[in-house]
């Protein structure tokens, strides 16, 4: 994707042509590449090509640009998200920004940036807890824009923009609460493992486990009981 | 301020004995001790510690941390801030990103990023143009929503966070349009010479130059068309 960060003449967010799909669809081909080599028996679901059915349970999950409108206008938090699952279940997931060299890693009870071991913080206190969330546009029903009014306003300060890289930072121990919804199902299954291996707690709105059959909405924490007060302010309001 | 970037444990954005804050002090307090040994008859205004009034007609402006939101939650994407101001106007201007290593320059008729010179997109079409802007919460009143609401409709695509480090990327040719309101002097006179320097235009939404006496409300474009139809489409709203 490098060569064609920051060189973008023109916005093109769409057409089959436009760079930021030949970036996406070259990253995808990559590591399609290097699974077909590896891994020949898993099952592939990326964004940009045609699902390969596995012989066994395993299921690669690529999703080559999160963030697309953060690579488009230069701000290097864009990120390729890797998850492998098994039985509809996130079970590995890497978050990578490659123009910064950040590399997130977790299978659940782990996590590492870039080969060291990573936690998240234990803010327990709501009302001293920072808010990330990629943008407002993505909170697209009335019930969803005054469940995020009720957090942000029950909340010491919001961020915004971010995407996957949001929630390394979260596991990073540097944001203690990321609020999203509309997410599809590439968006979110590397955040899982990531999540969880370091500490923290990620669920949908109603505090159910995410899998690949989520509706796409999420709330992470990095911690336990935050994560609990945070639920009970959004009030049960979900796209689920 | 690296020291206490990614290594804060719980946020404090306003005590005197945060880490935010000691950060911003230790950023200022090195800025002037060099400038005091190189340019002693310089007046210098900055946002922690009192004014210098100097002996002549320069006066340097210094945000040692724009973005404190990014600061603390980990995104690389705060800055430190220089200009050199002349009779209320900025002349020069450095927008510096210490983790990322990026440092942009400009002097109003041209503009570096880390050396090399850069210059704005030629995006003459509003239709096209992907708009930037830091937070909705910067939009207090209800004319300042509508404004960004009439914008962000007649725009390709709206992409959100960024302060200061937006501006460098539309004065590098990535995003064609940024639109603020609130800010301060501290936060806008560094801009100024480095987006015309690249070959943009900024002024309030009035379409006025900005100065160390400007209101606050910023419109940025890579492009002088782009420029006046963004200004007809705000409408002649505006904090001033």
């Amino acid at each position: 994707m490098l060569p064609y960060f920051r060189r973008l003449d023109h916005l093109d967010l769409k057409a089959d042509s436009s760079p930021v799909t030949a970036a996406d669809r070259a990253a995808e081909q990559a590591m399609r590449q290097i699974l077909a080599a590896e891994r020949p028996g898993d099952g592939i679901l990326g964004e940009e090509f045609e699902p390969v059915a596995g012989t066994g349970e395993r299921l690669w999950v690529l999703d080559p640009i999160d963030g697309t409108k953060a690579f488009v206008t230069g701000k290097p938090m864009f990120t390729t998200l890797i998850a492998l699952v098994e039985r509809r279940i996130p079970v590995l997931g890497v978050i990578d920004q490659p123009w910064t060299r950040e590399r997130w890693f977790g299978d659940g009870t782990r996590a590492t940036l870039n080969g060291q071991p990573i936690q998240t913080r234990g803010c327990t206190a709501l009302e001293a807890a920072v808010l990330s969330s990629t943008a407002p546009g993505m909170f697209q029903s009335e019930a969803e824009r005054a469940a995020l009014a009720r957090l942000q306003g029950a909340t010491a300060a919001m961020s915004w923009g971010g995407d996957a890289y949001a929630y390394g930072l979260l596991a990073a121990g540097c944001i203690d609460l990321v609020l999203e919804t509309n997410l599809q199902p590439f968006d979110l299954a590397a955040l899982v493992p990531v999540v969880t291996g370091a500490g923290g707690v990620i669920t949908d709105w109603q505090g159910r486990p995410l899998t690949l059959d989520s509706a796409g909405d999420v709330l992470a924490a990095g911690d336990a009981a935050l994560h609990r007060q945070a639920l009970r302010t959004l009030g049960g309001c979900g796209t689920s």
